[in-house]
């Protein structure tokens, strides 16, 4: 059966097995401390444009999202974020658990705006009483979003404009990073990423490894024994070497920008072709997540021979579904696929 | 160099790479939801003959312990603990994060007796003003121990016994149990373990995996919506195939209990050979980890050629160092070191 | 000066102080074991008709729903309240410190209704996704709301019809209870309140008291414990007699009752002197607190003659404000305000 | 019948009373923004003889120990305390439910010493694995201790250059202060405890209030937006002025320590009728808390006749029970109990 349900279908890019392999017998170090991990360190300061980028490696996505708001948020502290980020509703409530509160911003396709931003951190500091509110103490983003959708150049350099002025960090989770940076819609590079923003993450689950995500600070701002907050929150592996190689693979001959590209390439095929059948999106997603409604028989009908997300209810009759492309996707399986549509 | 640091120098059994090489273009479902993952589960609940056992697979063991703890106490229970336990002291206060706290023990040999546990609940239950106290909600053991002991089946039994009579939980940290369950003092097997604590983790990242623990409920006590649990702690990786797969081999063909018997022939052949050449031993470990008492000198020498682990001061004259054996130790490793000895 | 600001300007009511006096030197026993708390339950046993009730005094408002919410809910789950419930936005995030977000809906006058209750619940528990997100484990509600206004008898009802389905409490936060239950419009009563909540407190630190809030649990659905709880979370005070016995005064001959209609009768002299010098309300009060716009120039110059509190901008030249009424509040004062304005 | 439970078995001092009286109808700021707060405040400031001392007002002391060091630790940080300290032992794991893990020590009289802090901080940075354990933030006393001891000024003084030291603040927990600053035993005065702490607070709700403690910040080192920390943790009362308005009778004309003094003369009449009918101590306190070793068999007669609290088990055939003095101590009262004895 066809299967569009998500990118993280497969396991990982072949050539990060083959090192998997090749280095296995190797006794290296623990909890960070290989040389693969330096390794990719290194590679990703050079990707980034950054070289004073402090660099940490972690399994998931949502224990990196607790892990850098907790480590950066004073207590009184919560961080602004889309109503549709992840943080806000996907992830079991992580940020409350680490007793922060997200603060929640209306969305437009997934995306928030400098000037909403702005807007509540100076209704915050013009409040006389907001020592009785939870105090905007970051800003979360997801680039690409939740939608697939993407934020421009200028509209990331004016949110961190915003962030600057009122000295709070931008956080971009890069879960599906490289779909973004790649997409033809994207005009934001990856140094550019590491200049606006005071740490993001590099996905890597989403594109092409096992799993880990690249935590980048960007302006020598990690919080004091970042080590320990990640002991304490679980997020230290013993084997750092599984994370560091992955990473220094995908960073090795842009092979994380290669695969990134053809998911990308692999969806606009997607897109077109739905077009062509003058399918509706539910909004313009320029990256590997597609968003269709389907009528509600259809979609039905549809399941039975292809997997994909059910997203959302978009009214009695009509339903909102999601094709995700990755790395692994196969130019016959998207040929397949719209060939029953 | 020679290098006995620890028991994750190296990455997976071969076995399990291959199998992750074979079986990576496979298209499954996330969060544990993948058939390698449920024949995984199928396999433990054989191996610890307890068809109704709940099984989850977890990244590391702080992120277990954190999880497993959080997830069973309520808000004003502790955890009753060893003082030498992992989660009292060397996980960076990840239980206190979880905003429970851990009520120490005095250890012998890095073990705690069913008469302490008693006499502890015994004095907490008759105390008047208990409500101003944490509740010991939960009994947490290591077996091995983070002195590499073992629990003998009465001692385990009789610690089971004042757990019941109280009804609170039994927690066994298993990060090392494959070296307990094959060692030739171990009188414990998989399945009584299973039979006497509540909840238990079958370690694998010191025992032949790249990483991955899986928790075992015995008792169909597993915490109401467990997978809501992982997930706010951070604990629900995406690509669970990555944990399921890796367990599924380690118990295929009993895999996992011959190479913990391997890791523990090389420590048996190491502590002979140290032995025989009276060198002191701070304590009599039965398992893969040995703690040997060195002159400083000797051991500032020692470093030169070898890696091992600093475990404590002795004296102003001596320290205490831990030489750790694994699933991937060569004998020639082992008679190397005793050569240098 | 005239002061509106809020109700909490004074001390206590005279026959608080003077059972304070009366009973200073009587040696009690701390920690609410003492008579003048079993008194105060009794007598508010009897004010609800709920002979069941589990009633504990609490210093503060923001306490007591830290408490009664951290307490009663499971990790995964959190609190449905109003987007201007006070848990939501003025209390620091005390919720989140604890652990728990506040699923915040969209209100109307203050208030959610049944409708938007179930519905939420319904999308919830049909989303296959649900362990990925936090659970709704509780209702809030206020009343009277921070904007004054009311839940009829009605509302209430089909509220707490929900909760039951869906086997969830309904806590109400009733800071300024007795100035609801007293109101021209309100056909809710006490009793009402007890029978259709699970849990709820009587305000008195706004009604009369020095300090103290009453928590009710109505239906034997104390957490176990929950003098661990109290202790904690800080709320345990140690002369417990000084929570008791205020209540038990203000439950003595209906005094909170009618402290509470004088309130109450000075709010509608200054409603309905406001209403005929044309002056336009923010919303329809029927309580205490009332919200007026004003043009900003007229409020500059009246700030110079009377306290009030800014409530929030209304529009580039109007500001809404608010005046509030108390069981202090004397007939002079209201007419000096009117003859200003 | 006799009582000698506890130091709170009262109300208030009659002086505190009449100011209430006095005071009850004057309209003040909530939130601690009143004019007897900051009157309160200032002459605290002359009492520590410490101009820049930045004073808070929190209902009681559990709440306070809780406020206090959440507020000052980082994530990853935890309290050095005695084994047999408050936060230890008796306020049901607060500190933990805020996070942070208490760090016992060894015990010597209720006391740790400034070598044991040292000892324990320079194993603590001197250990390259320290980033898996709790980093020690902050040093907790009590003083009177848990066991009515006291520090000397050399003590308090050294343990206070180890906190420097090592740039962790010095937190003393004066639940009954009074009671040390004026005993016959004391070397250590007010001003030198605000010299050599960083912060402490001044028990009200022992020593003559109705409830109340003084946290004094000494070194300019309040954390920032401190009032939004004592929001979030429920610590901040709407009507400060009750607490302000005690503080600011206390350190009227020296009546804090007057009645102190009070408290100490009883119990020091106490124990002097004590050692002259041969009774055994527990241990030598010097303040209003005495602890005596009775058979088991003469505490149940006593039983019927005073009230007193139980310590603890001594052996088999005695237990040691403690007598408080107070403020409010008649010598009527030690009289008729020495003559019962």
């Amino acid at each position: 059966m066809l299967n569009f349900e998500s990118d993280y279908l497969e396991g990982a890019h072949e050539k990060i097995l083959a090192r998997l392999v090749e280095t296995n017998q190797e006794k290296l170090s623990g909890y960070g401390r290989d040389k693969y991990s330096a390794s990719a360190i290194d590679k990703i300061r050079q990707a980034t444009l950054c070289p004073e980028a402090e660099i940490y490696f972690i399994s998931g996505g949502t224990l990196t999202n607790a892990l850098v708001i907790a480590s950066l948020l004073k207590k009184y502290e919560g961080v602004i974020a889309p109503e549709t980020g992840h943080i806000t509703t996907h992830e079991t409530g992580a940020i409350e658990f680490s007793g922060h509160k997200v603060l929640s911003l209306p969305q437009t396709n997934g995306k928030i705006s400098a000037e909403q931003i702005r807007e509540y951190l100076e209704q915050f500091w013009a409040d006389d009483n907001r020592e009785f509110m939870v105090f905007p103490g970051m800003v979360y983003l997801s680039h690409p979003t939740e939608y697939g959708t993407l934020y421009s150049q200028e509209e990331l350099k004016m949110i961190s404009a915003v962030c600057q002025q009122y000295k709070i960090p931008l956080f971009l989770d890069g879960a599906r990073l490289g779909y973004g940076l790649v997409s033809p819609e994207s005009d934001l590079s990856l140094p550019q990423i590491a200049e606006y923003c005071d740490v993001f993450y590099i996905g890597g689950t989403k594109v092409g490894a096992l799993l880990g995500e690249a935590i980048v600070f960007t302006k020598k701002n990690t919080p004091d024994y970042f080590i320990a907050h990640m002991k304490q929150q679980g997020a230290l592996l013993a084997k750092g070497r599984l994370l560091g190689l992955q990473f220094d693979t995908l960073f090795t001959n842009q092979l994380y920008f290669q695969i990134s590209q053809h998911a990308i390439d692999m969806a606009m095929r997607l897109k077109q072709g739905l077009l062509a059948k003058n399918y509706r999106f539910y909004l313009d997603s320029p990256t590997n997540q597609q968003f269709v409604i389907l009528e509600n028989k259809q979609m039905e009908e549809l399941k039975r021979q292809v997997a994909f997300s059910f997203w959302e209810k978009y009214d009695e009759q009509h339903t909102v579904i999601r094709f995700a492309t990755s790395w692994a996707t196969k130019q016959t399986e998207i040929d397949e696929l719209l060939a029953l549509l």
